[in-house]
């Protein structure tokens, strides 16, 4: 099946957000086996967008849109496509009976243009939105099939994934299923170097590499006229690539490198505290962001100032002030300090300059010192992350703070059960 | 002048990148006054291309193509845009010379295929490449103009800048500039149904409502043939919507909240203090996104326990035991006991339930309970983010983040200059 990816919104246009629906869109079609020769991206303009769809069926049976879904008057994208096919727009009482009781629960009144979103081109089927108000629509006509997403990633993407893929499969008579492997602490280039052959031969399961900000993932994705059939595929070459990659790999399947943490603190029965300074509470947060880190969880402080690392976790003032607050000295003694403070079995800080200001030629901006501390083991790691990311900061920021997880993951698995 | 971006590679249509170039050239042309109405994408594939062209110049004067350049057997961009112009590709002595010293310097020989790229159109103006080995096309045929230009943002953005940049602002003499209101406690729909007849009769500027997570961006764009008209055409628009919305409006072309709260902390010389519970950190990581937050942000601390809430932040064990954690008293007493322990001028905290779990009828996943303390003034809200989010644990949180962000930029301004 070929298919094309039509992204519709002015702030594309203008180039106020990065197409990341696009590149999501294409990843998972190229996994379903749907071959996508074309992207494009219109304003919420009807005559472009019309002119558009004309010259995307021209060459594609299947078209996917993302945006110009939602209430206001420039969101035009269900008009269009109901003309194009020349289909009615029509008030879809479940839809409206939906909207009303979403905006009962969430205790505000229902503006007069949210009713627009009750309407569907006739012979349309629904794709439901728990994510947002603007349900999308899955539209046949004779060959063709269109498909109206909503522009919001977080709406969009579990859409796609729930309801407009097991379309898909149904339409191709494929089952297609994936399994990822988790890597850490190795780039991305350096594991296809290691996996080119495998990369190259391998077409079902297929394997992928993506980079994700200081981590790679590597999408082994097979295709089968059965679920048992896909997995059974795939299980070999998993087990294959594990082994090659041992201690690299943190975790098959497993989300995140915070969900592997928190699962493996949870069976061990041990918890962690941290003491971040450059990362500013992102790992904390990023350990609470997993239901249940509660139990694995009592203490973060963020110890920006270096006074508060002194009366909060009992750094040294002397060190502070003869190794600075960016040292390996400071880094082990606030792991130290708020594993005690906390009561926990594993500490863990970060100390570092994330810029853009501050850095000098001894101590350059991304130089980051991460620490760890439990029963038996103390470490700490000097990173450079200079980035040349558009936001330097937040990447060293994010990596230092995943380096600190990868750190506490060790710790955990090596402190085994209470 | 209209022009169109063209993005060629097949690990865009893969989904391998994301098209960070359409994004950054979309921009730019949007700064400099060059109408976009279309951006596509194609693989590196002869025909495809060709067609794209012919699509792209019946709409448009200016057609910029990224990627295709490099030396490998699949890079055709040059050969299909010779050919689409009916010109011969020739090899170019001077570039073929800077070929030749690039790769001495760099201590490798150079492969045959390099001498690909020392091959241009007949005609075609070269566009240096300082930072990689593929030159750039400026290529005028009539009144077309086609640009070519390296796949590497960091090859790519340089040359645009440098080169491509000064030749377009010759070419139009139009500025169009964007100012952004920013809006928080108040929904996108509601936001259109107050603005509903200014967005649709204002065609210079335009006015276009923008949802981000619990917050509304609204964008205001003029065109004019210089950056003092186009201001003058916004200025008017801004302070009427500045009136109409009053508090609603928490800044400016401020970027976001973090970012409004530690300009007016900074401005003032007040510091602020974080006790998080549900948020777990992501106050305080959010603050500590902004450069120069250190001058205004000593300490954040995550009382995710209650035996921590008391012992590092005061909270009355025997108000735990009464009103339990998620309670009016207890968010005061942690705001005031932060404020306290960092010495700073603002407390601010969050207590709540995130979920999925731990929700009961008097205390529903999504209530929480942000406070705020300064001096003289002293503050609870109690919130209801019940949420339909696939992940919306993290949608509470942060949504509670940005109300705490909020009461913190409020405090500010109430406090005024020290």
């Amino acid at each position: 099946m070929k298919a094309e990816i039509l992204s519709i919104g002015t702030e594309l246009l203008l180039g106020d957000i990065v197409n990341t629906n696009a590149r999501f869109l294409a990843s998972q079609l190229a996994a379903a086996g749907v071959e996508v020769y074309h992207q494009s991206v219109v304003g919420d303009n009807a005559i472009r967008l019309a002119e558009q769809l004309k010259e995307s069926f021209s060459r594609s049976q299947l078209v996917i849109t993302t945006g110009g879904l939602g209430p206001t008057y420039d969101d035009l994208t269900k008009e269009v496509a109901a003309d194009f096919f020349g289909r009615k727009l029509v008030e879809n009482a479940e839809i409206l009976r939906w909207l009303e009781q979403r905006f009962q629960n969430l205790g505000c009144p229902m503006t007069p243009n949210n009713r627009k979103q009750a309407m569907i081109p006739q012979g349309a089927q629904i794709l439901e939105n728990p994510n947002g108000t603007a349900p999308g629509i899955w539209l046949e006509d004779g060959e063709k099939i269109l498909v109206l997403l909503p522009g919001p990633p977080r709406e969009m993407e579990p859409m796609f994934l729930n309801q407009v893929m097991p379309r898909l499969q149904k339409a191709t008579g494929k089952v297609i299923c994936s399994s990822t492997v988790h890597l850490f602490g190795i780039g991305e280039s350096a594991v296809e170097d290691r996996l080119r052959q495998m990369m190259v031969e391998s077409q079902n399961p297929t394997v992928a590499p993506y980079a994700k900000q200081g981590e790679v993932q590597l999408r082994i994705t097979a295709m089968s006229d059965s679920l048992d059939g896909a997995q059974a595929l795939i299980a070999p070459v998993r087990d294959k690539i594990c082994q090659d990659f041992g201690p690299l790999v943190y975790g098959v399947d497993v989300g995140s490198l915070q969900n592997a943490l928190v699962q493996a603190l949870t069976a061990n029965h041990r918890k962690v505290a941290v003491a971040e300074s450059c990362t500013g509470g992102m790992i904390s947060q990023r350990i609470t962001q997993i239901p249940g880190s509660s139990a694995v969880f009592d203490c973060g402080v963020c110890t920006y100032a270096n006074h508060i690392k002194s009366q909060l976790v009992g750094v040294s003032p002397e060190d502070l002030e003869q190794y600075g607050a960016v040292s390996q000295q400071v880094a082990l003694q606030m792991a130290r300090g708020v594993r005690q403070l906390a009561g926990a079995d594993i500490g863990i800080s970060t100390t570092g300059i994330a810029g853009p200001g501050g850095g000098t030629p001894q101590k350059p901006v991304g130089l980051v010192y991460v620490g760890v501390s439990c029963e038996g083991f103390e470490q700490v790691i000097k990173l450079n992350l200079q980035s040349q990311a558009t936001d330097a900061r937040e990447d060293i920021r994010y990596k230092a703070s995943s380096h600190g997880l990868y750190l506490a993951l060790e710790a955990a698995r090596r402190l085994g059960a209470k």
